[in-house]
């Protein structure tokens, strides 16, 4: 995967964390994923195409997710509930729509997010992709923000 | 959601499973999801964005990933590996992208599928989608398929 992709989600992760959370996060380890990496509670994931495709993956503690529901709504909110579920897909769509906003040459769309629960789940990306995987933690606690893009040369769906 | 979303969906699903796995299914229940809706071992999801956005799941069981992928790659798969994620992953983009073109006016384009794996793992919708599942089965096993689309009238990426 081109390094160049990876800057502009590592910026909007921590510009959507300060603004929408007020939430300063540290970035720890960076790799490139193989297959078994674990993932937190919840995961958000959303579809990307244009000039390049695929996906990203903001996966958060049960912890963290019901914390930044909580803030996102002015709720105290205890259980992983559909609020929870929400909120973290749609800070995996404000991290997407920041970044696709500064690969602006990749002219590249969003989906909608799906979130996936339940623990020891696994998102694997297509074995032609080497996503690469970012470790952040919190005051709320740990996240792992996962991107995996492929280049494509002409987009079928060019007009 | 749409009802006309649906169907080119369906078809593309009874298509692909004929005509790659030569393996004839059959349409169970369909339903509006709720939440806690059971998925199989393995499902693919995609992202699809354009004048109308959101995503696909394809869940199957262990057993039906296994052969399909046995039978993609002509040899005996007998355990889930990387092998199985991505048949699992590309026929989820065969569902996606043959319905898609049914779907010309939405003019979508299609994101790279993830798959994931975990007992008892969900997937969730944002909760302004109703998405829609449908039940199949063939000899190899049961399936699920789950379509959630929102129509968007002026997307942002439109030139």
């Amino acid at each position: 995967m081109r390094a160049e992709y990876i800057n502009p989600f590592i910026e909007s992760l921590v510009t959507t964390f300060r603004t929408m959370l007020a939430q300063e996060v540290t970035r720890g380890e960076m790799w490139v994923k193989r297959d078994e990496t674990p993932l937190h509670e919840l995961s958000g994931v959303i579809g990307l195409s244009g000039k390049a495709v695929g996906s990203v993956v903001l996966s958060l503690s049960a912890e963290l997710a019901m914390k930044a529901a909580s803030h996102m709504l002015m709720d105290q909110i205890t259980e992983v509930n559909d609020d929870v579920t929400d909120a973290v897909g749609e800070l995996a769509n404000m991290v997407a729509g920041a970044a696709k906003a500064q690969l602006a040459e990749y002219d590249m769309s969003v989906s909608l997010p799906n979130v996936i629960t339940g623990t020891n789940h696994h998102i694997r990306f297509p074995s032609e992709v080497d996503p690469i995987c970012i470790a952040f933690n919190c005051e709320w606690g740990p996240m792992v923000l996962e991107v995996g893009l492929a280049s494509v040369a002409v987009p079928a769906e060019a007009s």
